[in-house]
């Protein structure tokens, strides 16, 4: 999917229902604080799980603007997309399932084509979204899991459930790569040096006449190839050789 | 990417390093399991944060069948790809930097060409993976994150980071979709009948002799179109619509 600019992504939520472990909550707000999204609500009826989360991570920014609503309704009223997540299996289900990838392209599309808010709502860890809840969704979103034969179905972490989600949306976003060197592969006019002079140490070390066919030019140079070097390790690699050259003449001597 | 097969999940090992808090061996173990992964390894020089996550999940079968190493080398020895994971900004690179799906795709290929194993190496929760231990990897990958001006680069909870990772790795694959309904939209038949009995109830209350252009047929059918209705709908509606026209009707005898 495409890579939701800053301007769509100020237009998604995050709606929490009922999540009741205020780790789980400042684990979901530190994902939103790592992908750049910043709006989280949270519907419950009373005020410790957030109180509790307010001082558990330190993604202090996404918490302390953080709403809360006495019901699902009031939390997604704005939007104009509401995708729920479900664990596929403990239900009937009576909206369409979409698999997350498939579900992104839709929030993309939405937020590309529509000035409206998107919600992704993520029901309890207990139980999840309820059929009551679910019936304010558009679509449903499921994460891919592998099934174990004769094992319960399994189910994410809160945490980790959002952090994947919102992975989804800005897959493929550039990471910052600050510090990083420039890093380029050798060129064909540097490897073929490197195999050239790698061809004199085997001539000089006795080895091409051993293995006349293990030395040949063509196999050297698939040889070297191979390495996948990058450019910077072809002047160590030359001077390695350089100075092996020089020793093997000097012992030859 | 591609979809890993079972066998090619076999062949990737999760590998942590100093991971210092057994929560979060515990939560990768569990998002391990979740996308049906089951090699975890990891380095330590003492038994503590291990037997900590032993009991912290019920990942149990992952935890049960981790081993445990002295060295990266020794963890990553019969491992053919070496990917180390890093939040980039923290230091200069040395090696090739991918970020995530790009990395998804070489770690499918590897697997796809090659019989061999394909490590995925997390370093310790507080200073990542060390100089010496990025030395072992043969490409880098990092998690794309937002980078917020004048303030430290975001850095993902180690679960949260693994289960983005593997997320990558089996993205694509089909959810279970037992107990699902199979949905499909209302045919272009149902839709016209729909609309039909509509323009029915326009005419009978009144609306279409005050609304002529809003009530024509092509009006009405795209009006129809757009509600997107699922096909246990149409009957649903069809049913509301002749309710209302049969009062309708009797109300005007």
């Amino acid at each position: 999917m495409g890579v939701l600019r800053d301007e769509e992504r100020n237009r998604v939520c995050v709606v929490l229902v009922r999540a009741r472990n205020p780790n789980n909550i400042g684990a979901v707000a530190r994902a939103m604080y790592d992908f750049g999204f910043a709006d989280l609500r949270l519907v419950t009826d009373f005020d410790r799980p957030f109180e509790g989360a307010r001082s558990a991570v330190d993604a202090s920014e996404v918490l302390a603007s953080a709403r809360m609503f006495a019901s699902m309704a009031e939390a997604v009223a704005d939007c104009t997309l509401v995708m729920g997540t479900t664990a596929v299996g403990q239900r009937m289900l009576e909206q369409p399932l979409e698999v997350l990838h498939e579900a992104g392209r839709r929030v993309a599309g939405a937020l590309d084509t529509d000035a409206g808010r998107v919600a992704l709502v993520f029901g309890s860890e207990k139980t999840g979204l309820s059929r009551e809840e679910l019936s304010h969704c558009h679509a449903l979103v499921t994460i891919p899991m592998r099934t174990y034969a004769g094992v319960r179905h399994p189910s994410m972490n809160l945490g980790q459930a959002a952090a994947v989600c919102l992975y989804e949306l800005v897959r493929g976003m550039e990471p910052a790569r600050s510090g990083g060197t420039a890093l380029r592969a050798m060129t064909a006019g540097e490897n073929e040096r490197l195999a050239g002079l790698l061809r004199e140490v085997l001539e000089e070390a006795g080895y091409m006449r051993h293995h006349p066919a293990n030395s040949e030019a063509e196999h050297v140079r698939r040889l070297v190839l191979r390495m996948a070097n990058e450019a910077t390790d072809g002047p160590v690699w030359m001077g390695m050789l350089r100075q092996v050259l020089w020793g093997l003449r000097r012992g030859g001597e």
